[in-house]
């Protein structure tokens, strides 16, 4: 079959690849459309050691598994957990010691035409939703864990730091607790569009008035100045939400942290049914984060697009 | 009088400096005995820029104030704070955004003969505990800081990087809640003076067996190394406490902190009361921690030793 190989930070079209063989448990999924996330461009710089196919935001459809499943689109979640560990009986299997995770850890990803994850990691998709909607599940997931992690309330103020793809859904979401909410970015476009939702956009010198004021600030650009004006937006014992996956190592002002006893939190891995009950009750746009979508055979043209800075989502398409 | 004043990363023992004069609510108290931190050090290399009377560890003896301190023994809060801000008013008044502080941010601090500082900062200390022993009030204090932030209970596995003097403490102070306690260190005899105590110890190797399973751990080293084991002991989820001000910037892993959802959390001053509460009960023990004694006249000597790496306590004496 064909798929998106990386190695040596090498990503390649491949065409040779073998139809994976799903485990006991697993179901066989016919990828239809998969996300390209920037984590995805972490592991092609280095971010992780991984070999193998890339690709962990996904729709498909079952064609092996058990018969409630069997041909439905389902999206998945990327943790295959053991089951057995202390994590995975205290129902924390996204922390599994001895998980594998698609295309990321041990185990082939979604940027292929077929892809094999466990039955309990999938979630039928309502009907009415088209792929390039619920192809989103994942990311949105990833940024409704900072509300499994905090309880965030109408009194709160809260600043998103990143108006990308990441920055886009965490404002998003975090708009539907009714707090104080202020994103701060570099792009006017996607601060409108932001804006459009009633969200409270601006440029950094619009924050220089509000600085050392915010109960939470989430850093959504990676990048270490994004880190630095989340800290300096914190009030004292506040919380900086971290949720970008830095390749590269992330120089920090360490005695503010302590001075101000300030709380850094990491945050990764979501709830997919309440993404996916967003999604079904369009609380959530995520159409309008969509750059483009290539096949699935021009995937190494669509990470030229999706590597250029300020891409939004870039989509493959595998029923092309 | 006599003091020890740092200006442009320069420390002087000076003569000539005047008696500082109480405000309204502030007590003149003179020094009778100070301790030197790390913190001291790191504001000579440059962690802030202060310009002043340094040091914030003391004990003294009121000379000017309220009937009920008059001619008492007292130790001091070091943040002197406005009492009428958003911080002070939530009781969070370390704080307080118009804060000085003693020796380290627009106040004139403990090496020298004499101090100033706010009535409400002041503790009278029981009459059979010695100088050297209430010496040790703030740094304490800062330790049992750990215990206001997190409930740590018999359940917690805890370890503390560093056995140095705030190490100590730390270990000293958790030891207390019954949590399973681990200390790392570099020093055969200070881990000594904690087995002693009954508190587990090693060196970084006897670590290896434990890592990734650690609750909360609190790094008291202040350098990049000890940020990392604290970090690689932790389990998913875990909490590392960030104890030490460091002068330089800190790099760390960040996506390590995303992936295992970690928390890092900035410990700083503490409750006076309950470390005078532990000195009295002889809970903790802190004689073990001093290195010696200098007088006041030979504080830049007292310093030199301070400075030598692995050294512990050095106090400065007022009365001789």
């Amino acid at each position: 079959m064909q798929g998106l190989w990386l190695e040596n930070n090498q990503l390649r079209h491949r065409t040779d690849l073998p139809l994976p063989q799903p485990h006991v448990d697993e179901a066989l999924v016919r990828v239809r459309q998969a996300g390209i996330c920037n984590t995805d461009l972490e592991l092609i710089k280095g971010y992780y050691p991984y070999t193998g196919i890339l690709g962990h935001e996904f729709v498909g459809q079952v064609e092996q598994g058990p018969a409630h499943l069997q041909g439905k689109r389902v999206v998945g979640e990327i943790n295959a957990a053991c089951g057995n560990c202390d994590y995975c009986r205290r129902h924390l299997s996204t922390h599994c010691e001895q998980r594998s995770v698609l295309g990321i850890v041990n185990r082939h990803g979604a940027f292929a035409e077929y892809l094999t994850l466990p039955v309990e990691n999938l979630h039928p998709v309502p009907d009415h939703l088209p792929d390039q909607v619920v192809t989103f599940t994942e990311p949105l997931a990833a940024a409704l864990e900072i509300q499994e992690q905090i309880a965030i309330t109408p009194s709160h103020q809260v600043l998103v730091v990143g108006d990308g793809k990441l920055g886009q859904l965490v404002a998003q979401t975090l708009a539907l607790t009714g707090c104080q909410l202020f994103v701060v970015g570099r792009h006017a476009e996607k601060l409108a569009n932001l804006s459009a939702r009633k969200i409270a956009t601006g440029f950094e010198p619009d924050l220089q008035a509000q600085l050392r004021s915010f109960d939470i600030a989430v850093e959504c650009t990676g990048n270490p100045q994004g880190f630095d004006l989340a800290r300096k937006a914190l009030r004292p014992r506040g919380t900086l939400v971290l949720k970008s996956t830095y390749a590269e190592h992330l120089t920090i002002d360490a005695a503010a942290i302590v001075v101000d006893e300030l709380t850094v939190l990491g945050s990764r891995c979501g709830p997919f049914a309440k993404a996916l009950d967003l999604l079904d009750q369009s609380a959530v746009d995520v159409t309008s984060l969509i750059q483009t979508t290539f096949p699935l055979s021009q995937g190494i043209q669509a990470f030229e697009v999706a590597q250029q800075r300020g891409t939004q989502k870039v989509l493959l398409s595998m029923n092309d």
